[in-house]
């Protein structure tokens, strides 16, 4: 019997994947797992991706009962935090840290709680120069985002600490990237990666899986 | 200054790439390529993929000018026949054996008359069971299609021989394959390879690079 990977999350995770029904699972790093995986372990594993652009915590747990318990994946790999920041700056429609904690974590509960065999681990968001953060003419924006970015991070980092799960770090994974090539080959607009960036987030992914499988 | 590889072929290299722009590269094994290649070698080349969905040889011979020479590409890899052999069979559109091999090498010469540096290697088609292929009902067709099929796989491997270049053989590789996975685990309809089967195609690949680059 083949063992249940769902990627949850939002844009970065959704990357266009099938609307109806499961098979296609989008550009991103969760194609990239799924066809590196896939191809490693024939037939261990099926792979599930239900992240939807524009996902704040607070939508992803809105999912909580669809879109993961109902699924009772064997992994589920959550990456969620941008658009609580984004959604601020933009639309004053962002999350304010200290709730993003709070329903991050009681997210987890409840999951732990329907399906306590599932091993479920954390992604960190990150951001680094783009059209999408940055501004030159208006640095401000750019380091309010950092700043509440920092905040979301350190806040996944603590929920993973309660909870005992994994958190896979991203910042300065594309951080120690920026040294190798400039912004635009890691992202599109300093959010959405690039292929490249998704083969980032991909190995790190699988580094951890095969830590905790 | 980066080198420039361009992906040439039909649907199984096209994989619903952007037609806006070279940017994106569709969901298959040459995103697959520029994930990890690019990965690994940041900023040291270039993708390109102007695959197109349905193309026979004839077709790919008709875009040589804008889509092969007019770019100019430091490697070229040309993954091409399927529908040569798939045309005929559904729609008696397909292109014979003996004029697939001639245009193929009226292509090769011509793309090394005009862009001499350019390192090239050929992908020759493959084809399992599965939906676009077999018939329970009507064995024959399945029969016609594989025996067309290895008729254009030696003349890949022949005009390859005559040009000194390398060839990929699919084949036996997804052959291999299906003694790990059953075909749906390689192809959606005995053709068009899965997230697994892509990564297949993308390992063959950069093992080839690896030799030629």
């Amino acid at each position: 019997m083949s063992k249940l990977i769902l990627f949850q999350g939002d844009s970065i995770t959704d990357c266009g994947r099938g609307r109806d029904g499961d098979v296609y699972l989008g550009c991103g790093y969760p194609r990239l797992v799924q066809s590196s995986l896939g191809f490693d372990c024939p037939g261990e594993y099926e792979f599930i991706n239900r992240g939807i652009s524009g996902n704040r915590i607070v939508d992803v747990y809105a999912r909580i009962k669809a879109d993961i318990i109902n699924l009772k994946p064997d992994y589920l790999s959550l990456y969620i935090g941008v658009n609580d920041v984004w959604h601020e700056l933009g639309s004053k429609n962002g999350v304010a840290t200290p709730k993003f904690e709070k329903i991050y974590s009681m997210l987890l509960e409840e999951v732990m709680e329907a399906c306590p065999e599932t091993k479920i681990f954390l992604i960190a968001p990150f951001a680094i120069k783009g059209g999408g953060t940055y501004n030159a003419e208006d640095t401000s924006y750019y380091e309010a985002f950092i700043k509440d970015l920092n905040e979301k991070i350190g806040a996944v980092k603590r929920v993973g600490e309660k909870f005992g799960l994994p958190v896979i770090e991203l910042q300065p994974a594309f951080d120690n990237a920026l040294k190798l090539a400039p912004d635009s080959y890691w992202t599109a607009d300093g959010v959405h990666p690039t292929a490249m960036g998704h083969e980032l987030i991909k190995r790190l992914w699988l580094e951890t899986f095969e830590k905790i499988k």
